[in-house]
């Protein structure tokens, strides 16, 4: 378990997964930000407390009230977040009986503590920082991320808490968390599974002592969030179950914006596409055969195909043996692009995927026990 | 490469990918189907004719002009099949020197033959047949089928052939075979990805001497190609890619037709889900969180999941330890049903899969050459 707590007026904002299963502390968290205010985070590892009726509803209440009645706040400003198995009810003994301790050893630099207590079993620990200015005056902003790297299976669980000291409106708040969000954890993706639980949170303190935020500032603060938010994502794939290989799929040459998101949706998710990733062979015939059963307008005679930059498919066609064989070497490293042109129009997208390997089914085929 | 012919005054008809990207023999089929008029059908497997431009087409073309001169036929009498890898461009030397052969070697039981001859590296040949009768006279459904158990990566399109000697108008062929496809091919998924050349086809040569088809003698058609496509659909599932069980995941009680069908298929493509049954573990978790992403109506609370008898989840909670133990060891088995009732409405339908292995990764890592 891990304990978050800021000083100062602080205003929060959050977003959730969009599964219309979710678990009870996602529905607490919807409810404690209505006022878009909160001022801690208590998360446990282990246990999802998804799945888990009226019973876990009053488990993540209760988990909240303890968190208060042990920092001075009122219940509705903590917010709860859990990661672990779907299905099973929070040993309320164990949290109950932790609490108290992580409200004592809080300490301003207890960020690294709280990360290695939510990484349980992430490979790295994933922390990220940003330094700007509003108003002339210096503002931070510290992200930190669990999630995809998990050795037990069902813990895939996405969890991120920023941490700002920038003095914010709380309607922008909530419009600049959306906006990164798009951009960076909607940009990704393991196995398309999408968890129960996924939760981002923001605080923000106020503590840098701007005041109202120009437009300019506001966009200053926004790119630090997504250079944030984006830094962490990719962490998260790195970290993938089993991954070896991070792949950035770029589309572009869309007819729609619509169509960029989905075709690079559709290539990043193809179990055939991740497979020849995981296999460093240059498919592109697997990559175009994705392109064409997702929903998107396309013609096969004007898709164009790399591999970081060089060229393996031209006007629909392979460019030939020696191309591929390029393409395969630049596989062998741990990151590369696949971009996709798809000669349509103007829009484009991208997004950060993973290979799928042995490791992948071993770690998701153990029996949960 | 295998050849398939006809005596008799042929119906033919067909079902084909919906992948956008269509291969040069699908194209063609389209073609030659345009008058409802085929007797002959090649086939080769190891090269897929797809992604192969003009050059491609030229040569789907020229095998259909070989088969025709060889058996006196018009060249859109003769149906063109590929399955194999994409993007290369056949060795029309090999094909022209092989039709010969073929030709020369055609005879009525032959079928088995055929069977071997494209199944190259499925683990079994697929056939089914059907017995019925129209107007009181016994009339006949064969049906061979290659698919989804290849060994060399890329080959995994599914081919169906069907051979009839039911007299029957075209248009009722058509409908007959898109209506029975719906039922079978349409409902199976090994990896959720679509390929360029799926291709089903099938050949009434009118010798079972019956006259126009009435209602009822329609539907025991229409009865008996279900049975033989549904029969080789499930051949294709059990000898799917590194597959060690079979799945059927049924789903009941959905709010629309729409919503029984989406259900099922976010459930039978999770890879979360295909992995927990390679671990023959009951882990009902993912199966709501796949259901939960999909785009259906649904409550938590309305929620049951079966394994075979084996009830794991009620009114959206888990059943305990003991149901669940009961449900692994129904696992154990080669073939079991999940069944989900979403207490929405009236509604069902099914999706037959396969698990998710390591099997599947090595088959598909490996390098095409």
């Amino acid at each position: 378990m891990a304990l978050i707590s800021s000083d100062g007026e602080v205003v929060a904002a959050g977003v959730f997964t969009k599964n219309k299963i979710k678990a009870a502390p996602v529905i607490l968290c919807s409810e404690h930000l209505q006022d878009n205010r909160a001022s801690a985070i208590i998360v446990n590892s282990g246990n999802a407390n998804a799945c888990t009726g009226q019973n876990g509803m009053d488990n993540a209440r209760a988990t909240a009230d303890l968190v208060a009645r042990e920092l001075g706040l009122k219940p509705d400003e903590v917010l709860v977040a859990s990661t672990g198995v779907i299905g099973a009810q929070l040993d309320m003994d164990k949290i109950g009986g932790a609490i108290p301790g992580l409200a004592e050893t809080l300490a301003p630099d207890g960020i690294a503590n709280a990360v290695e207590a939510m990484m349980t079993t992430d490979s790295f620990p994933k922390i990220s920082q940003y330094e700007g200015k509003a108003e002339g005056k210096p503002f931070r902003i510290l992200g930190i991320a669990k999630g995809a790297g998990m050795i037990m299976p069902d813990m895939a669980t996405m969890l991120c808490f920023i941490m700002t000291d920038i003095r914010i409106d709380p309607s922008d708040l909530k419009e600049a968390l959306s906006s990164a969000n798009e951009d960076s954890f909607n940009r990704i993706s393991v196995d398309g599974d999408t968890s129960t639980n996924d939760t981002v949170l923001i605080l923000a303190n106020g503590m840098a002592g701007n005041n109202a935020l120009d437009t300019a500032d506001y966009y200053e603060f926004v790119k630090g969030l997504k250079t944030v938010m984006s830094d962490l994502a990719r962490m998260i794939v790195r970290d993938g179950e089993g991954a070896t290989k991070l792949v950035d799929v770029k589309v572009k040459g869309a007819a729609t914006a619509a169509d960029a998101l989905t075709a690079a949706r559709a290539v990043a998710n193809s179990s055939l596409v991740k497979t020849a990733f995981y296999g460093q062979d240059p498919n592109w015939g697997r990559i175009i055969a994705a392109l064409g059963r997702s929903d998107i307008r396309m013609e096969e005679e004007t898709v164009d195909i790399w591999i970081d930059d060089v060229k393996i498919v031209k006007a629909g066609l392979g460019c030939g043996i020696n191309p591929e064989k390029r393409a395969a070497e630049r596989m062998t490293a741990g990151e590369f692009d696949l971009t996709i042109d798809l000669g349509q129009g103007e829009y484009e997208d991208q997004v950060t995927t993973c290979d799928l390997t042995h490791e992948y089914v071993s770690i998701n085929a153990d029996y949960r026990t």
